[in-house]
């Protein structure tokens, strides 16, 4: 249990950072979307390790292949596997965390859990599990766009205190993937990439904030009481590996509102209802209202640094534990295509659950 | 779809603010277990309207009664149903209600999503549909505290701008009891009463932050990767009524550290491993791991005011709104029970399921 | 675990034979669904004890309440939960059944599995248990007919070895009403009841078999490949007390044809695909094809017998049981309400699933 | 939807006929087993075309890779994926089919349901889905008889009207595997393999009966009311290939019998309850008492004949097809470990969610 999510688009992700690959199946995509494993290498191209100075250098290709559930360039309905090999795995540098449990990171409770890991690369807490997430997201955004030309844009808000000043409203997918940190705000992404590369120097690292806008949303998505859409985004966005909070529209700040500073009031844009502002983050009682879906995801500085800590290793003594490997300075540019993956399987879950509630009226 | 939760420790909830009643199934209980309604009503009374000069003044006594599942005193494993009736229902003060949509409530997209509601006290939207969660919470913790001596304690730690100085590592429930506000910081809760009082004056209303933490915690609990133990939590917290956001240890502010400053060293403490910090909030790769779980949670301020507003009317035609009712004007103090019920029913889950993973060795 | 049935169209039954009462929280029924308790109460008359002379004589009156869901007069798309009382408990009748395992019956397993059973009137293992199942059924068996006019009927087609004989295509419900048996077979129906009250007499049951004909089924319902329509009837009809055989279409009596005899040629109705024959029942490579769908459930004689039978003590020493109480003599005429009603939980809820499949092309 | 199975022990299959592969992902197998390739190919090999004279002549060697999941040998309680490239693909025999409808074959429905279908081989309704069960179902044989020595036969009980004579308690693998048919009578199972290939020189198709056993199973596994252990198996066997019916213990012939002859009576052997007679064929309420599980599946004949057959177009016009194609003229020694494989699937994932039951008392 635990790798498999959705209720209509279900999805069951595999895989651990060394060993065959990682992958996904996909159940419950409906026929005829035309789909091919370009569709889906855009978004992994995005997640991959080795794509810029201030990610990872693992040199992994990540090519996917579809193994089924699409023919002649269309989906058939049934599930659709895709499988990601493994390439550039290095278990040397990992010889050392065999041993000892590296501190904030998933070492000591996997070990507590299943009295076995896969100590190479992280195993399944590695960021390579995200792949079939991605793949899958690819798959859901193409059927959001094709079902109600939904658009699911994040980008780094925050890295540590440098804070980007971005208009949701129309911040596009060329800003964002104008440089290489993805955060649209040219002048703090230049100075926090410096940070972020200073940090890689240091054997450091940082953290911050992902934002997330959804553009032209379908009214009516999200089914109380617990499966309600910001349950449903908050779930998925704290299933990814480093997130320590979420929050939806207003969030945390909206609580220093009184009820009158903070609702949004309604009004008519034609026939359309609107409303004025957007504190609810386009959901009111758990339902889309139709207004742009924004939220923003907390990601702490990656667990695992190049500096000498206090640990304990596995055998039960205290020791110091000096991390080997290549890992990320700062998870957020490589966060950025997991949150829209996991946005978008929410919201097609939805989507198409949306469908079986108004058969009668 | 939407009113049921859990995987092993399943809940289904039902009813809305006015009607028949409201409550729930519990099924997949272990048997053994004492179970009287007494165990249930200790928290049904912390959840229930008019309690205190501080929530909305509906008299409802909120007496449940268990409907199966119990024989002699015990759990038999068979399903459990609760049931709570409605007494003080007041239809007349939503009249108007029933024709125009409150602002950042859940009417607008009531109506969109099912083309029809009870407008009557909110209908499923209103808190009283928290009844059934509240009521299965209580078995939770019961059964918790009976494997683990696990200890699930929630309390109000920001009023707006009034923020609680309280020792996660020592509160108690007496403390947390000792005032109408679930407040254990006495002072603060002095104050953040008077604002309240005044809110409720004004027609106006208040919002801010429960935190939760979790004592003796079975290290083990939760599922990669989809079912972390944060991600479950996020999501039963982020389905409670008027939710923002949340986050788990260090949250948000854990974001403006460094790794070598965020990172929770480990130590032993004799044979137990420990963490010297607890940036991780108890939960590390999404598995507990024995330190206290700590969470808090964001609570806008109640969305039902009684001053005018502009809005637009079912019918289609923007207009003003001055509601009335009986309204919290802040919703913290009856959000604490609900906030420890939820949390309880994630643990039991992953508790109960965890059963199922070292079979073998 | 257990107690909850369906994916969209989901339903959670609770209660046991003495106690509070039996019931079911539908959660997934569309809204817009005129609905009152009348149309419940039908199919629970047709399932309640004491309704004739070849059933228990128990006297309940199984009414049942609707707690929620429902606003003025329609359903709201929120969970309907629907409550029937326990009256007529004897639980005298069952102190030596408290002690002593009845043969065949579930009051072994359930202290195996369980550790404690509740022993009035059979617990869980009652057939009081699927009041709830009926009662679900009955709202099931209404939208099916709205959105398709759908018609589910079920009969006794066998008491031990007297075998009615039914024209498939055109028995009616006021022929399966016409006799306290529901088997529209006159003749057959008059000798079978004779037998059954004979084995009332002599404290012993019988068993036989009920068919299912439902007519106007939407093509396309069933998911390949684990939810294959015959599949989820297999499921639903063997969840049933004292069922012990499924069979669909041909069933076993067409493993003794060969290809060329048992397939089904395809032919035009004018622009509607039939086959000339039905040896599918209905359903082809697990999907529903537009013919009637057929199948056969077998139900064993009743476990509970009032002569003395050997048997084991809950203390762990041979006896001999005289079981007391009220119990069927034959379960089928009550069984044909219960096998209606599954059978509509299970094609409403992949009636509702079908919906989101076919919404790209 | 409908490629995922189980709830704790869950599987997804994918994968078509002719495609870059099928297979499976297994989430929820507990760590700590040691686990091969070799121990999957076994079951692989039993289920693979080419294997004999009497089945489908396709040549795959339906080798298997295990792309995760599993550490130096064992497994890691992570999900396991399992590959099984296509190879010996010859699209162009079906070039007709995918113009005609075969009778009583999926085409029509698939085409009906999705509006689109992998012609190829049968595409997802192909007997290669199969693999990723029988794959995921030699993982579940494994843990159960590492938890309990758990035995699962499956064995072809009659071909047609030949009907072997086997003794249930004492048959064993040796014996079902010493010919082709894997029928353990070895004068019947000649004679029936005679009257295969006669039907397969016809090109006609027969069809039987597999019956299994299971041995040295746990009391106690099986949940009512829903999740009976009987309804999970008879829905596990009534979603493979070809199959029709489904029947436990007396089953059908049972209902001939009034409740004294029927019944089984208990008795102790030493400490442990015994029944004399097994027409419960191993389950009570629902719930595995100890004795030998004993249940059958009706297959029918292939529905894939080379004789000519009248048919409709997808163009929608009536007209003859004569099918091409490699095709098991009789399904029977290949449903053999799909039967054992889907009983061992249902088996596990029951055991592991017994472990939540008794955690009390």
């Amino acid at each position: 249990m635990g790798s498999f999510f959705g209720q209509v688009f279900r999805v069951a992700t595999f895989g651990e950072s060394h060993g065959g690959g990682v992958g996904v199946v996909v159940d419950g995509c409906p026929p005829h979307l035309p789909l091919a494993e370009t569709d889906i290498q855009v978004d992994l191209d995005r997640r991959r390790p080795g794509q810029s100075a201030i990610v990872t250098p693992r040199q992994e290709s990540d090519r996917c292949e579809i193994l089924s559930g699409v023919f002649e360039g269309k989906t058939l309905g049934t599930p659709i596997a895709l499988l990601v090999r493994n390439q550039d795995a290095r278990s040397q540098d990992y010889q050392e965390m065999a041993t000892k449990f590296r501190p904030s990171h998933a070492d000591a409770t996997y070990q507590a859990k299943y009295g076995i890991r896969n100590w190479q690369g992280g195993g399944r807490a590695s960021a390579r599990e995200t792949i079939g997430r991605v793949a899958a997201g690819a798959i859901a955004k193409k059927i959001l766009h094709q079902v109600a030309h939904t658009e699911v844009l994040a980008y780094v808000q925050r890295v540590r205190n440098l804070e980007a000043q971005i208009d949701i409203g129309t911040v596009t997918a060329a800003q964002i993937e104008a440089n290489i940190l993805r955060c649209p705000d040219a002048a703090v992404a230049a100075q926090a990439i410096a940070e972020i590369e200073q940090a890689r120097r240091e054997g450091n690292s940082l953290g911050g904030v992902v934002e997330c806008v959804i553009r032209s949303v379908p009214v009516g998505l999200g089914d109380p009481v617990f499966e309600k859409l910001e349950a449903e985004l908050a779930r998925a966005m704290m299933s990814l590996p480093a997130s320590k909070g979420f929050e939806v529209g207003s969030g945390f700040a909206g609580t220093y509102l009184t009820g009158r500073e903070h609702n949004d009031e309604f009004y008519l844009e034609g026939d359309r209802l609107r409303t004025r502002t957007n504190r609810s983050g386009g959901i009111q009682g758990g339902i889309s209202n139709g207004e742009d879906i924004v939220f923003r995801v907390a990601f702490k500085p990656t667990a695992t640094i190049l500096q000498p800590q206090n640990t304990v290793s596995v055998a039960g003594e205290e020791t110091t534990l000096r991390a080997r490997g290549r890992h990320d300075p700062c998870v957020l540019p490589r966060a950025v295509p997991m949150v829209e993956a996991m946005a978008a399987l929410v919201l097609c879950d939805r989507y198409l659950y949306q469908q079986t509630v108004r058969v009668l009226g």
